[in-house]
């Protein structure tokens, strides 16, 4: 199954349209391109449904969120939902602000998700757990670890049915769910969280890997991040060997991504089924 | 004379006046740089006009459109019209949405643009022989081969004539036309494609080029996509050489426009005069 | 006393607020992340007030301005002020138009900042000694030399002293002075000003050194610059002996960002007192 939902994503080449923040948009449209996919960002509110109406998935990030592109969101969404477009939600940093935290809950409110992505403070944050969270990073007691795992996934599949959508926590563990069906995925490495952006880029792969295969989206959304962390984990083997740091690490990141092959990925990636 | 050109850029170093979008910024800025300009990004109303009149030159890029900038976008463009500043447009995605087609009709109407540089899918819906595209990437269709070159140039030629414009259509073979004279350029490599804002950066460039050599339009933009294609080229074999990928494949093609002298570029650009 | 504010940075890891213009925004948060730091990007006036208030230090940058934006500096930089939290200001390009000027000069009228940090073009038009500027680039003639470094010494003091602010002037030697107390600094390369985004890098990364010992506001801004400079050589020597260009030596900057350590750090700057 991994196989093929991989070989679909060159072969469909998505058009993946992002509503995404500034800061980290250009690697977001490299690893997007760097999978197969085709990467469009637009956020004006006049053009957004004619967009969504020639892509195959949408991706709303809210990084850099402002009072225009709010309407933006919405009005994309739901006309993503209409066409039966997949949707990706990744509230960055919503716990931050209660700007971003009702703009999250708004969001989820008018829009149906297909998947939400995000780490674990985010999630807390979603699932009204927690306060004000320290930034746009992951608090370090909230990382996803072995001791805490059956936690996040019981979270991870309750968020999952009160939204009706895949839920992925992120982290050192990572954790799909559509709430009965749960995959944990052990790619990935540490210093990801060193560069700004991964977070970013793997829910734009992720768009990108649903948009190809729009039947299979939990499975599709376990091995975007699988494909991720493994790129990672290469990316930081070369950055090493080099003895070289974050901006090479960043820039290995794409380079193993626009390389991945079948064989390699399915060779490494860390998929367990439950 | 495209040694006189290239000498140019880094001789008079024109400041280039960008208004374009927040995705390849970055690498628009860098790119310019790298050929011995200096760039400055500036959107809002309250200051384009003066921004225009310190600039030699100004490209207005319609990437991540929205309402806000495109009434800068016609300032800054009627300021450079009246200051004899040429102007460059890029009008990405332009049959993407109805938003982006009329906004790009009405910047047409308002603007004498020097250049319009736009992929062969992106043409066809200037020249309305077009419907909805695929997104900002040229149609694998659409684009100019050996078999459809004659219909590109006269379409290139109609379009230069109607705006009073050299129109340059970049893809596997570039055409660079003012309505008589017509450059052909056979550089490049189609994993710039791959990357993105290899378009956005190439009209960042013409601008720098143009705004060193303002009496010298159509062979400036020919020279400056030539320079592009040809910093893919070396950028292409370094990457090979190396087994890296897209990510370094983007570093290496500034890299290698940053180190270009008149030696490998004239040693290196297929420029054909019709 | 540079070794114990170093070691703070990567204790602390302070959460930098940045409000920031699109161009650089994506190297001004991977350099502080770098550094050890954690940055966030955050400009809508419904949010900058939560941010601010679970942030160390606030960036102010006016490199891509726009009308909204504004009143979204003011209102975080008024709040860092009513919460001890200390505020970095880079008027980028403030001589480029009077709406940068009049932006510039309303922040400083409404906002204590602890550092301003700004090349000599941007000084010299803060202190009103100048017209237009050229671009967002420092002008030649405008370049801190040893021969001009007592007139610039006494412009950053007077600076300090009617703004009650440490003041950064970066070139060829940077000078650091709260007006009474000043650091020069020899180190860096000429080649950070052919990449985009080097003086905004700076500033982000003062943020992250001054969050992190906010009691000592000035010698932290003289060594961030100090380790900002000296990464330079560093990655200048690193992109000559690999034969590459500007693309590399950005990616290098971050790179040895990443992997500085209290040795290289304390063995590598050059940091006079006077």
């Amino acid at each position: 199954m991994f196989k093929e939902i991989f070989k679909n994503v060159s072969l469909v080449s998505p058009v993946v349209h992002c509503i995404t923040n500034y800061v980290t948009v250009n690697d977001v449209a490299n690893i997007i391109l760097a999978s197969g996919a085709s990467p469009i960002m637009a956020d004006d509110i006049e053009e957004v449904s004619d967009i969504v109406s020639i892509s195959n998935a949408l991706v709303l990030n809210i990084g850099t969120l402002n009072t225009r592109t709010i309407e933006s969101m919405i009005k994309a969404g739901k006309t993503a939902n209409k066409l039966n477009c997949p949707v990706v939600f990744d509230p960055v940093g919503v716990g931050a602000s209660r700007f971003r935290m009702n703009t999250g809950l708004k969001l989820l409110k008018e829009i149906k998700f297909d998947v939400i992505r995000a780490n674990a403070s985010e999630i807390k944050a979603i699932a009204g757990e927690t306060k004000l969270s320290k930034g746009v990073d992951v608090r370090l007691e909230d990382a996803i670890r072995e001791d805490n795992l059956e936690y996040y996934i019981e979270l991870g599949k309750s968020i999952s049915k009160v939204h009706n959508t895949v839920v992925a926590i992120t982290g050192p563990i990572d954790i799909v769910t559509d709430g009965e069906k749960t995959y944990l995925i052990r790619n990935g490495h540490k210093d990801m969280g060193r560069i700004t952006g991964t977070g970013c880029m793997v829910s734009g792969l992720i768009g990108a890997y649903i948009g190809a295969n729009p039947e299979n989206i939990l499975a599709s959304t376990a091995l975007a991040i699988a494909a991720m962390g493994l790129c990672g984990e290469l990316a930081k083997k070369e950055t090493l060997k080099k003895g070289l740091g974050t901006g090479s690490f960043r820039t290995y990141l794409i380079d193993y991504m626009s390389n991945l092959d079948e064989k390699i990925l399915i060779g490494g990636i860390k998929i367990e089924s439950r």
